[in-house]
């Protein structure tokens, strides 16, 4: 018997973060069966309390004990919780959709969009990876390209918002603008550089290359989704001054010419994507319109004046929602439906 | 006898905007060689005064009488205003260099950014156009790129600071900057959208085939400075909550394979140029610090991984200065030089 029948245990590891948080609000307004529900947290955080549709559930230390007896593990706590725990928790029983970078580029892993690949869950060994909050609305717009047209490159800019980095990158965002508001000059702590008043095109780790590993995240994990492991990708990712919602304005040159028109036509029957272009010249999605919402929204579709086949369009997805929270329940039903959980 | 042996009078036309306070602050810091200065703005702002090197100057009302006995006039008051009145300034003897996009793509008019193509200053029947904020420093680093690998493509999108719009959209950002620091809700009337914790790709007037008017400037204005008419050139232009300076995420294409590090060394050695690109891994212009600069900074140069010639890169410029007042005042000085003025 499917262990949905009788609701699954479910642990959200990473319970207090901003992931973590947004988990608990995508479970509740999704009706997942829930069994059982446990937040788990560092040390640090246990023994406060998260918000769970209306009732307070409290914060439990995350350790090997913790997970015993749960189904599904939703992991947001950083690389190396993942790397340490996500393994214990499948020992244990689990399945663990993982928000963070450890397991990403792993060949033994799912790296999973439902909308574009999730037949790759059938895959799993226990864990399946949850890309990049970029990433995720990106590889959704461009399969529906690929399937009309074929792709043959990608080119990114990206408007990240302050969330993409955590709570504490957003605490740091709206003292900054207090500071502001009031003519003090604001201090940068978390981040290399004030962030308010200001566009910050850094501030994650280097990679290779001049490339820092956002922007490697964006290359690599794009073409694994896509199972295009030549696909030409390039990235530039900047954060900006929003709290929530990334923001990507976007290239892509297609193997058969591919109109605007056909393009707001095919995107428009997407599942998971809403074009908002036009008809009034400043119906466009923006971040602050963006937060808080599901589906990937499109718009200033229109043809690249430097290439023959390029299109250009503007894209903006709640990089908390389906960048991240959002997409890794519905890896998580998805699994369900197909038997894996 | 050159006119600057008594020095130059000069007027400023939009002498209360963001780019008209701009213009006298520069005038003095470069101590040009000002007769007279007169400070001229529509009736509604005159009566009022500007401030230029220490003194007070009163603001009178512009009309064809207030232009008697100009040598230079520097208009930065919108297109309308320039096409009505630099013919009339012209007439009355004076040298205009204007700052809107009344004349920049009239054939008799050059445009000029003085690194690139001070020779078409020679060219000027009476006006000289001041490019677009966003083309001026792309243009700089483009004419370096291309004299060592030639170009054969440009895609750029940018962040653009509030001061762009003037100061009506600099005083809304700051008034909702206010509110979400008191926990308001931040209120649009100048922009069609709310801007602070917000990025906008639009605000600008349609063009045609989904590009706004901004988007055609960086096209068109580009190649006519390059005297590049057939160079391959795209856009996406995005207003970001920042007050003042404007970043740029460029791809250029060379026509000969370019190195990263060769074109780091080249854009080193380019007047009007600082490269600003590690060696660590923070070490990148942002829009804060180069605000109140003269030059154009450039960083996160690097290979596109999605092209065989193409370079990435980060270029932010202060767009009152080098992307309007400076470059203006640095085509007057050229002029002199010249003997046009």
């Amino acid at each position: 018997m499917s262990r949905r029948g009788r609701g699954l245990r479910v642990a959200v590891v990473g319970a207090t973060g901003v992931v973590g948080q947004e988990f608990f609000r995508v479970l509740a307004q999704r009706a997942f069966p829930v069994a059982g529900l446990k937040a788990l947290a560092s040390e640090r955080s246990a023994g406060g309390s998260v918000r769970w549709d209306g009732r307070s559930l409290p914060v439990e230390a995350l350790d090997e004990r913790a997970l015993a007896g749960v189904d599904l593990a939703l992991f947001s706590a950083g690389a190396d919780v993942s790397r340490t725990f996500a393994p214990l928790a499948v020992e244990a029983g689990a399945l663990v959709v993982d928000n963070s970078s450890a397991w990403r580029m792993n060949d033994d892993v799912p790296l999973v969009v439902p909308e574009v690949n999730a037949e790759d869950i059938a895959r799993s060994e226990g864990i399946i990876a949850n890309p990049n909050c970029s990433t995720i609305p990106l590889t959704i717009v461009l399969d529906a390209l690929r399937r009309e047209a074929g792709l043959e490159r990608v080119l990114v800019a990206t408007y990240q918002s302050a969330s993409g980095a955590g709570r504490d990158l957003v605490l740091e965002l709206e003292e900054q603008i207090r500071a502001v508001a009031a003519g003090r000059r604001p201090e940068a702590s978390v981040y290399p550089h004030v962030l308010a008043h200001n566009v910050v095109p850094g501030g994650w780790p280097p990679a290779r290359d001049g490339y820092n590993e956002e922007e490697m995240k964006i290359v690599n994990e794009t073409r694994k989704i896509l199972h295009a492991p030549r696909l030409r990708v390039g990235a530039t990712c900047v954060r900006v001054p929003v709290p929530v919602a990334h923001s990507e304005a976007v290239l892509v040159e297609t193997e058969r010419a591919l109109e605007p028109e056909a393009a707001r036509e095919l995107l428009g029957r997407t599942p998971g994507v809403v074009v908002l272009d036009g008809p009034g010249p400043d119906d466009y999605p923006t971040p602050a319109a963006v937060a808080g919402t599901d589906e990937v929204y499109v718009g200033r579709i229109r043809r690249d004046l430097s290439s023959d086949r390029g299109l250009l369009m503007w894209i903006v997805s709640d990089n908390l929602r389906k960048g991240a929270a959002l997409n890794a329940v519905q890896v998580a039903e998805r699994a369900v439906e197909m038997g894996v959980l």
